[in-house]
């Protein structure tokens, strides 16, 4: 919704002549813009052909009529399917490779460890080393690789994703160097076999994949430029990550849609679905090519029995495993939070730690991979078993405890690493899954490029074993009355438990479908889902999800939820939460105003209103857009010029003057003075920059703040242009002035007598960007609406008017108190699960109204805030 | 966004004064917002307390601790999962119940259908008059009680649900006599046998029930009242609707997601998981307690193989059932749109019909029935068979033509109609699919509450089932060529048939999921997207979807779709599109003014800017409150009082005056002729009411325009109030004039020249409702970002600013028309399938604005436009 201002004053005249134009012959130019479009499209065509005689010149070999023809193939389904077909199958085969590739790598590299260690089976140190060392090594080189690479890939993903979806922009998340980081970190980290996920990375990678293909296809013109459609494109984008990585084409679309976005647009379902569809397609066929498969199954497939797959009776064992993951997930999720922050507060361990960046990869891996040990403890935890493994055991269609019967279960294949010959198997399975537990939640915190989902999923397919061994164990012959006999299956309990966990740790409902795809049988549909829904109804009133809960502790801007059932929120209004004291700029003020109003204030847009008295609301503009009139203000051609016309004064009276006193020397110290007396008598200290920092994209380098705050040059993102770099003469604005025909002859004093003038001028805003329709609220507008209508556009802010009188704004950060309370403004305060039970929400908001009361006595002290102090930002964070 | 203009304003000062409450005692306030919830809920429970007090009063006997119980169970419920819970179990046990009643009840006449039928096999004549009457019978039963009780319940009901989902206000359609026809007129139509689908009217009948349970459930209070949260509510509905039909929890969310939105909030996606999955659930439940089943299974359970379900060679098969299924689809929704075209555009023969209104539903059914009858036509084409029989026979997992092998196949139970003495089942299939095709278009259009999911998906199976067949056939031991035989399945071809020809209708990717929930197999996954992809992608191309047509057929506001691909829509901006008359009113206007405004424009609000020469918008104002204003400037009570000061100022000069000339006879005269006076002298004919027409509730009503304009009386609809109403002294004016002691004594030619005076005050709108702040719009915006918006908010019409000017103004009409060119202002031009390819969409336009054109010139003539020709308002559609 931004226009250039001046541009739109100056058309005024020629609309008001084209009125007739639009209103009376609104068939006339519908004409004239087909004709321009037509014209267009054959001027286009006319230069596609030039493209192919020049393809004849260059190449006259035999493949030269091959190459016309695709050419003109590719046109016909330009012009008929779009260029979004192309796009979305292009992205989807390269997905498709990529997944494979890396699954193949990830094999190799665990089949690798298996041999060095079943081969040396002579020694245990031996094997224990080997064992150890292997995903050590790995671990480390791929914490270090991503470190060195691009510190962006390292984590999930799906967090950034869902931000940048918001409408934020992340720099350098979308970047060459990235992608190759991520891909070639997450191959290493799960060739490690350490409980970690390739999901969420590949949501990241999918992404990466198209924020490259759209630049690489922008090379050859067309729309790809278009910002709107790139977003549309990463969103479907999401869904061929999930898509291709479990060759789950509608469970990838849905969870991705649940995970990433708050308000989904149904017309770019189809892409999703076409997307994740081909990639999953081909994702199959290559292993089918491959001669890993016959035909295109599931990638887990299960054979549970159709005719009955389970009895009524059993749902409520159903429903406990639903409830128990939703707990479950609640601690998971808080169990890693803890992990991080604990690490984050114990300085002594984080110096440490953050000096030797990769020793705490390493200490973790060593840990876990000791504790796995197979001939060691892992020998009652199944530890031998990769995750693979240990997933198709546990989908395993057959009863592992069925006592009673005679025939021994002849555990074979995999199957045999559960079976303990000391050990009853429910003992196996409780170690594993309490082990499992805090292992994942320990291991996903490594930097590294990693995900949680598969872990989690393994950890709910086991617990369901768990109760579904107990229940065979305690109907041998099923609950089933009548007549035949139908004995439990624990293989769809598992199926169950891992999607009822999944959803539990994520908040979504379609790890059903996930579930589903994976396994190839969807008969437990009623029992999934009545688990999936129990799960994430205990999961949400407890802890946020995963994601979100790495958005707070990497504290990206958000906007919570609203909860289920908090019915308050439709009470609420605008009125209640937003900030009355709104800094302004009037469209007749001068310098002076604008240069207070920059210094006092921190959003990054300011409402333009007519006047003081009459407060109608103009518009906004943007703080760099002050700045930059700012500094032309004050700058230095414009003083230059300046002496220049006093000098053509001077002239013109004929009278002799004494030569300049300030040589070069001089001159360039005062330049540098300058900028301090012109503080000093404004009784401001704007040396230090204005805090307003770019997204912190490298959350995990521990160094950033010892380095200087780099400068963000992006558009969106050069709010952050500190104050200092626009009154110093910047070696921009040096290069401007070339007209060097007239010296900087002024003194201290007069520079300053100067700027003091310029700053009583008026402010001419003809060439300052102005975005005339800024969004509104009013002050009855509830929270409810308020928080559908941010999350709906991706507003950062709104100003509340009445009768276009401007009288408040709100900022998604009043918008985020209001939601909820307990978030505080420095950082996360970790709740322990249950923690909603206890407290009603409004304990915490009176720590919070103090934060809110020392910012604003800040700002009325005229210094400049810093909302986050330097120890924070060394954060280390999943 | 609606506030109260004059109310804010009197709160300003009180705002100044509460200037630091906001901002600096943030927390203070927090606190005593919390505890007046608290005190609320304090004052709740006391009352839910004194409830069970008065329970204990009036029921001393036994069950009084059992309610007691109950009533704190409720509370706890309430007040830890909050009310929409409970709401959404409600909602799906009450569809579940209905969805099995109904089904029971078809079943009944189903069979009594056949028991009759079977009954009479000694005399071919009385079976016919029996196959025959029944249905007859049924269906204009079921067409004449709907008619009588409750129009609105005609035909699917997804299409006004798309409408009321989009914020548009459809009277009378979630009332409890629309409910009440629905399901039994549905039940009657089903029960009929002729080619109809539930799903439809059971997603109508689900919104109905969420309404009427809102309604019932605000008798408790709560937050039932909130009209945001019934909207969230309604979209849970349809997710149940067809959730409880399929018992498809999964599919019915994304199915109801697909039809009914454009833009889907995220967090109401476990809304309709919830309610969808405990309805399917419940749906289920009464099937095994019935002993229907043995246990919860898919409702068309399928039993193929699992461990090779297709071979990779096989998906160009599965390709080209998706590209016909398209080719199919369109030409379906074609062809419906065609009969009703035809119907309503031949004169006579809508003539007649209407006059006897049963007479088509009659003359259909007699036609379709006589086809099917199975000693007759009906042997070639599996007449006999219910359409639930046919789709259990065509997912059989068994060959049907399987030549070349010894073994026969063996046609038992319903197979058996399949297979005809003389005729090959190729043969069958193609008649059953050509009849069924153009029976199925031509049942959906009898005023029934109906659906045409149910049949699509037959035919697709049908069709699905021929080329399995064929391909088995073709191939008689399977493709696949390195050891065992894999023979073709034809009913996993039936299975993606169905699911790409109903995707093809109804545009929607989620009958893939639809299908797995029915057959209770995911294993056909690929083949089954893929088919679907590509029949989304064809038929999207040629024709709009089934509800989309039958919106515009029925011209229901709406928005249309941005297409696939036509990116040009990302080059139009809203200057090219805006209309830049806009009609508006200054801040300082007078009466006359705003006189002159209302009689000449159309639009719902108009704009409030400063001054003319200003144009900043200051909000928008709805016509109906500038009509009152203007009415009460005009009114009655208004004339006396300056007639009663009149007399005192008289009397204060104390001269005597002449009696009154009029009595009261001539009063009341002078009252009538009053107005074309007003009229005459300024040159309008007002006589007749702006045609602002309530959105038709009765579309099937033929006599709708005899009868007068009903005025609405909803808070959102009454922009219609015509212009008389408010002129002419109404029985409410005269209600309110109680102070009868000063005779109207004015002359016609006083109080025209009184009335001529007070049009010239200055208006005063301190107590007129103002919307401060409506949407606006720069000239910039593209035309994809305002399609966007509109969607999202469910717009009706934005402002274009400029810097706080007004420029112009886009409502949804200029925008549907630059989306789409083919549709002209009187309804629906219909296109053959591959117009698309045909035209390049710009041949109608011209058409449309020599239409617009009209319009203008008319609002320039100042007569009052009426945009719909009262031939259009008797349409019949399905």
């Amino acid at each position: 919704m931004a226009g250039d201002g001046s541009d739109q004053r100056a058309l005024q005249y020629e609309q008001t002549l084209m009125y007739g134009r639009y209103t009376q012959e609104l068939g006339v130019y519908a004409k004239e813009e087909a004709a321009r479009l037509r014209e267009s499209g054959q001027r286009r065509s006319v230069s596609d052909r030039s493209r192919t005689l020049d393809l004849l010149e260059y190449d006259k070999g035999r493949c030269a009529k091959c190459r016309i023809c695709t050419v003109r193939c590719q046109k016909f389904l330009i012009s008929r399917v779009g260029e979004d077909w192309i796009f979305l199958i292009l992205l989807g085969l390269l997905m498709a490779l990529v997944s494979w590739v890396v699954d193949f790598c990830i094999a190799i590299c665990l089949q690798a460890q298996k041999w060095m260690y079943g081969g040396l089976d002579s020694n245990v140190f031996l094997q224990y080393l080997a064992w150890v060392t292997y995903p050590v090594v790995l671990i480390t080189f791929s914490a270090g690789f991503t470190q060195i690479l691009a510190p962006q890939a390292v984590g999930s993903g799906i967090p950034e994703m869902k931000t940048i979806l918001r409408g934020v922009v992340l720099k350098e998340y979308l970047t060459f160097k990235t992608f190759v980081a991520k891909v070639i970190g997450l191959t290493c980290a799960l060739g490690s076999g350490m409980p970690l996920g390739k999901e969420g990375p590949f949501v990241h990678i999918a992404s990466l994949c198209a924020a490259l293909l759209s630049k690489f296809m922008s090379l050859f013109g067309g729309i790809y430029e278009n910002e709107s459609r790139n977003i549309e494109m990463l969103a479907a984008a999401c869904a061929v990550g999930v898509g291709c990585c479990f060759a789950a084409p509608i469970g990838g679309v849905l969870f991705s849609i649940e995970v990433t976005s708050t308000f989904f647009a149904v017309r770019n379902y189809w892409r999703g679905f076409f997307a994740a569809t081909f990639s999953a397609f081909i994702f199959r066929v290559l292993a089918v090519w491959n001669k890993d498969e016959e035909t295109i199954t599931a990638l887990f497939k299960t054979r549970f029995r159709l005719d009955f797959p389970f009895d009524l009776q059993e749902l409520p064992a159903f429903a406990v495993i639903g409830i128990a993951s939703g707990f479950g997930g609640a601690l998971f999720v808080y169990l890693n939070r803890l992990i991080v922050q604990f690490i984050r507060k114990q300085k002594a361990i984080n110096r440490f730690l953050m000096k030797k960046r990769l020793l705490y990869p390493a200490l973790v891996t060593l840990l876990v991979s000791t504790l796995t040990f197979p001939p060691g403890f892992g020998q009652f935890m199944a530890g031998k078993l990769t995750q693979k493994e240990s997933l198709v055991t546990l989908l395993d269609n057959r009863t592992w405890a069925k006592q009673g019967i005679a025939e021994e279960f002849d555990y074979i294949g995999h199957s045999q690493a559960w079976k303990h010959p000391q050990v009853n198997v429910f003992v196996t399975l409780v170690l594993f899954i309490v082990m499992k537990f805090w292992m994942s939640a320990l291991a996903t915190t490594i930097p590294v490029p990693c995900g949680a989902f598969m872990p989690v999923f393994v950890i709910g397919a086991a617990f369901g074993r768990l109760v579904g061994e107990s229940m065979a164990a305690w109907f041998p012959d099923g609950i089933h009355t009548d007549g035949t006999i139908y004995p439990i299956v624990p293989g769809g309990y598992a199926v169950v438990g891992a999607a009822a966990l999944s959803g539990a740790v994520t908040h979504t409902v379609s790890t059903a479908v996930i579930v589903f795809e994976l396994t190839g049988q969807i008969s437990h549909i009623l029992p999934v889902m009545i688990a999936v829904i129990l799960a994430n109804a205990v999961a949400q009133s407890l802890q946020p999800s995963l994601y979100d809960s790495i958005i707070r502790i990497k504290k990206l801007p958000y906007l919570p939820e609203l909860g289920w059932g908090h019915h308050e929120k439709y009470n609420i209004r605008v009125e209640d939460i937003m900030v009355r004291d709104v800094r302004y700029i009037t469209l007749n003020c001068c310098y002076r105003d604008l240069h207070n109003v920059l210094l006092t204030g921190h959003l990054k847009t300011l409402a333009l209103v007519e006047s003081a008295e009459s407060m109608i609301l103009l518009g906004s503009i943007e703080r760099a857009q002050l700045q930059s009139l700012l500094s032309q203000q004050l700058g230095r051609p414009r003083r230059l010029e300046y002496i220049r016309e006093r000098a053509v004064a001077e002239k013109k009276r004929l009278s002799v003057v004494s030569n300049p006193c300030s040589e070069d020397g001089t001159h360039r110290t005062s330049q540098e003075v300058r900028f301090q007396i012109s503080t000093e008598e404004s009784t401001f200290s704007p040396a230090r920059p204005v805090p307003q920092k770019p997204l912190k994209p490298a959350l995990k380098r521990p160094s950033v703040v010892e380095r200087p705050t780099e400068i963000p040059t992006s558009p969106h993102d050069n709010s952050g242009i500190a104050l200092k770099n626009l009154f110093c003469a910047s070696p921009d604005t040096e290069g401007l002035e070339d007209d060097g025909d007239v010296e900087d002859d002024m003194t201290i004093r007069e520079i300053a007598e100067w700027e003091e003038m310029q700053l009583d001028e008026q402010v001419n805003f003809n060439n300052c960007k102005i975005d005339p329709a800024p969004f509104q609220l009013v002050e009855r507008t509830s929270l409810h609406k308020t928080h559908t209508i941010f999350s709906l556009l991706g507003l950062d802010h709104a100003y509340v008017t009445s009768i276009g009188r401007l009288i408040g704004v709100v900022s998604l950060k009043e918008l985020r108190k209001a939601i909820e309370g307990s978030v505080t403004v420095k950082g996360v305060k970790v709740r322990p699960p249950l923690a909603s039970f206890r407290d009603s929400g409004t304990s915490s908001s009176e720590n919070e109204a103090t934060e809110l009361h020392k910012l604003w006595d800040r700002h009325k002290s005229m210094s400049l805030p810093r909302e986050h102090t330097p120890s924070e930002s060394d954060e280390k964070s999943q």
